[in-house]
């Protein structure tokens, strides 16, 4: 396809737009994975990924992309028909319990609107019903990429210690890793999910697993054949910046770029960035007259926003013009919510500037499509983001 | 300087944002510059250049920045003591007109009001009053950087002919080259100067002459001393597809690419893209209650639009503050209009949401920095741009 | 790690040399991937990875490193316990029977003596015992990366058609693919697993499983849990040019691109330029003295050649003195040929004045280690490659 | 041109290779050269670009290739008429005589053998007889390019110190800079002209006046007419890191990296790697038992090598069979030279095993082209490197 003019706005919520210096750094050369150069490199990635997860706790990283570690998290924890209780918050939490059920294990799903988190209230009712311990994992998303919903992890683990349950807490951080403020380690989560092409602004090909010492004793009585997934063997040769296969090379390149550059910014401020971005997103939508997908304010995700169409207007047929018109990708609905729903992606290597472009684009595609909605948008995320200097200062 | 999150606006009025399949083409191996595969793409680009010139006259592509090329005009053409018209249209004008006299040429400076371009009837006056043919040369500038006013050409074409004087005429293309509408050939110049960093899409570091036949045969009896500018020894050694000495390979590279992107899109899509893109800046500016640097509707730049603030706001401290806030680069006011001024840069590699991304940037700079305007600029444009759709449409 | 001066010679036998191109591709801005442009570039690379595998038949692209595909072969078609027939090439033959096992499959290695490829009559003989059909699959190495043995696939093939037996053949052509002439359909092979980062010039992120319609019925029945691995979805997305999950959107830019190259340059010429590099490797290092670990000719690998150092010598500590040297990798011993071998790769990217200098960093190397060798074997080499032109010619 | 398999090996006596580091800096988006990021990056390459020189006197960069910095030496000290002496050591010394004739200089120049370098001894018999001071400058060439001799600037120096004569001394280091050991401070030098291509591995398309204070007090009463060359605006405009035009950006980007790649490395060990790639190219080339051009080995250049093919065969064509069998470039032979030499650059980013892989080129092209020659060049060669450990050691 040829080059349109200008730069393509990736507003979709992940894979997110590369910064020039890790697209860079993924286009060095190839280097030797078992020579001493690619030595110090694991050592640092293996070492640097455990900040981002906000963790001591050891991080696995598969070159594979995210699928893969939600994969792994289950099949080196549990055994074929362990039961796992998981929580329908949107189209990802749904497509994880399918997996699960596929890989057979037995999958409980407390139902969801698509529109809110995982009660905490509900996970801690069911597991006091499960007196014989039968569930062995609870696992939830944080931030729910199809709906823009993230949910209170923290909560979840305080539900499992009121219950008193034993079950390992498993979360999918893939598009709230780097982006949301989350603490592996402090909020005592057993197996954390993550990908490289969200928060990371790494294109897809990595995922992680951080491992609690918990899931790592789990680990030796799980039941699931496994072997590229295996904990045990990439545990083993990273203590010395190893890999037991060949790692992705150049990915690990781009990877050791993105976790300086987000220290560099400091993660606080990166947290602020999204939350910003976020906030100035919203006032758009509701100003727009639209409804945003996420019911209750406290959930809304600082990643992602995804906003309903009036009855009777399609949400693909605007993002093609969207895209058609203004170079801009946006998110499309997912499951049920599919021609009804948008998504809008602010996450990632991201600034003002992108924002507004970015909200520019999606309503002069409304005015384009005919969908009614009250002008002006943009102006009100600029009064918000402008009203807002104080963390606009401290994120620099 | 760390990485500051998200790209940058880079919307000074050149050089402009370098699309990435031109640094990839500039960053690829250097090669041998007189071997066969150089040979290759030295004819290409020594052919392609003529057409974003529209000539079939030779253009000179020299391996130094724009200024050079200004300097090739001159004495490439005329002899140290000849006469030259020129028209002060603002500071590049000025600067060229300096650059003459400090080599020596008798400098005649039209006066202008730094508001608007060549008055095509008074040079055909002061031409009319040159009996004994003294002024060896007529010398402007197409596209004015410094106040945002592109001169009718074809009409001060007419003007030497109305007055039937054989005076040379000069071009500087430098700042609307391949982004607005310019006919070497056609419109009768006898030396164009060009520059790669602005309409082509470049780095600086390549500067270009378009020369007519009679502009080359003047060349023939220039007194000045020259021999890096010299025409001769370079279309000799271009007739091969060589140059006289070492070019510039690398920049070369990525002048075939970037050749190839403004073909590949067609001269007038690109020509109405950026018609499209000063037309929605100019709404918001008026919007805000700005003056436009630029007096004449008819004179306006597709590539830029200089603004005036209103007496009592520095405009470099609103540049500062919009740089700091928003990593967006704006153009200073130059000379007389230092600090009054600001240069809004909307040519290049450059689309709609770029335009509505800047604007949201200086829009929401003026609130913080407290200058006096009324809110909505941003809204106007999109206004403007979403009702011009068939442009849009024509421009795909 | 700072710069060495000059070029890094990366001559393990993979990952090999990325051509820049390639990494050009990588490095260009990710893309949405359930947009037109990738379904674009889906198709094209779907299509265009089964004329390397030489079939119609479809091969699966997982965003995960060659191991990984090595446990798509198995958990698609194969059920635990399911007795597998596999054959001790070398290490890696070794590692993949180990995972077989990990998986819980029953393995039988015929035992090999890691100098030689596969005996199709043992294959035959061990069928021909195998009454009642409880070897389900015969997985084999097509070149075995720890020893430089090429085995004869179609040998393979007719051993199991003489014998009448039904068991699924598996082919391992990580180190082989785009190397080393390889046909998936005509041989008749149900699994033909590939990775990215050997002849394919990409950096390791890629892995492949070619399919034939009799491994496609037995994944119907397979009884393992999978679900990244899983063929079907797989199969289903990419009827339309998609992924089920996020595939690794940049890399699949480099594989066009790749692809691309090696059809520019023609298959039959890029085998034959590996041949080439081969024996050129080889009449080296018979010169300095040394046995080739491939004790059979006719099983010469062309992708690299492993060294037997004499009895005494360290392999590694030559290994590590040529690199801090020469800045010039070359591939360790593995399992019990650790310290005693070292591996050439001569594959991918690669000409004749890198076979040449890779030659004078090992020459060069011996030297400086003191291991006895008759000096002169980069002019063997050479020698070779200059008698030779009729070949090199070809490869043109 | 399709891509070629493998590495080009540019081996040209420059353009050189250019490391990825330096490409990968050019490739970085164009900043505002008005701005506060350029103008720390201004200061930094104004201030590294002395320590190449070795001076803490002002270097002037210019956005133009080399031989625009030989120009801007002439116009900026010296008047039309004015007497210049220099010495015909090959085809640039030539070259540069011919561009001061054009410019209208009376030029003299003492005849040479193409073998040899500048006599000290005839530059100072020259100067003592010029009592009434005519001379207004010597100008040399350092490491002359075509023939591969390097003269003794120093002694140079101390010929017009002996003479006690006036004269400025000009010295071109294009091919010298940043690969031989130079000092424009302590030895005098007036005017130092180099050049971004070679030594210093960028691409073509900066150029230098390193300037002496004589030199500065010179340029105010020169009667040169100039503007783009002219030294004081430049120096005005440097004292705050900015420049008076438009900078060629990028360029600059790379000669930072480059800068702190050689200091890096450590000018010494630059200078005695190049020292030893030179040694082992003249092993090879005597071998061979082919002439070297440079008959005085106190004189021969550690940056090329020019090799004198024996009478009857061409070196053109033997130079074009090297490129199309083994991707290699070699130099012609210049003026008088032409087809009768060919010249080895071994410069810039370059290591032993590059040494040895260009020999290995030449060698085999030799056999190909059927010019007798002694095989073994390249053992030669590496018998030089492998006796001489402790220079490689120091160089690391």
């Amino acid at each position: 396809m040829a080059h349109q003019p200008g730069r393509h706005f990736l507003q979709i919520p992940g894979p997110t737009n590369t910064p020039l210096p890790v697209l860079a750094a993924i286009a060095k050369p190839t280097i030797d994975h078992r020579g001493p150069e690619f030595q110090a490199l694991g050592r640092e990635v293996l070492a640097g990924i455990r900040t981002i997860f906000q963790t001591e706790d050891p991080v696995i990283i598969y070159p594979a992309s995210g699928t893969g570690a939600w994969e792994a998290a289950l099949v080196n924890t549990l055994s074929p028909g362990d039961r796992v209780l998981m929580v329908e918050t949107g189209w990802f939490a749904t497509l994880w319990s399918r997996m699960a059920k596929r890989l057979g294990l037995e999958v409980e799903l407390l139902p969801g609107d698509w529109r809110s988190g995982v009660k905490a209230d509900a996970v801690e009712a069911r597991l006091g019903q499960d007196r014989g311990g039968a569930v062995k994992a609870v696992a939830v998303v944080h931030n729910e990429t199809s709906t823009g919903v993230t949910s209170d992890i923290a909560s979840v683990r305080r539900a499992l210690d009121r219950a008193g349950h034993p079950a390992l807490l498993m979360v999918d951080t893939i598009s709230s890793l780097g982006s949301i403020d989350y603490h592996h380690e402090e909020w005592g989560v057993d197996v954390t999910v993550g990908g490289s092409q969200k928060g990371l602004m790494l294109p897809p090909g990595l995922s992680f697993n951080a491992i609690s010492q918990k899931a790592l004793a789990a680990s030796r009585d799980a039941g699931f054949p496994r072997s590229f997934w295996a904990w045990d063997e990439m545990l083993a040769a990273n203590a010395n910046g190893f890999f037991p296969y060949t790692p992705a090379t150049n990915m690990l390149q781009g990877l050791k770029v993105a976790i300086d550059m987000l220290h560099d910014e400091g993660l606080d401020n990166v947290f602020a960035r999204h939350d910003r971005a976020a906030e100035a997103t919203r006032r758009a939508v509701r100003h727009w007259g639209f409804e945003i997908q996420c019911a209750d304010p406290r959930e809304y995700s600082s990643a992602l926003t995804a906003v309903r169409l009036p009855e009777g207007h399609s949400a693909d047929r605007l993002r093609a013009e969207i895209l058609r018109r203004s170079n801009l990708s946006l998110g499309n609905g997912l499951g049920p919510l599919a021609d009804r729903v948008f998504r809008i992606g602010h996450l990632g290597d991201f600034h003002d500037l992108m924002v507004t472009g970015t909200l520019s684009g999606v309503e002069m595609g409304l005015a384009a499509c005919g969908v009614p909605h009250r002008p002006g948008g943009v102006e009100a995320a600029m009064s918000y983001l402008n009203g807002n200097l104080a963390t606009a200062r401290a994120a620099e």
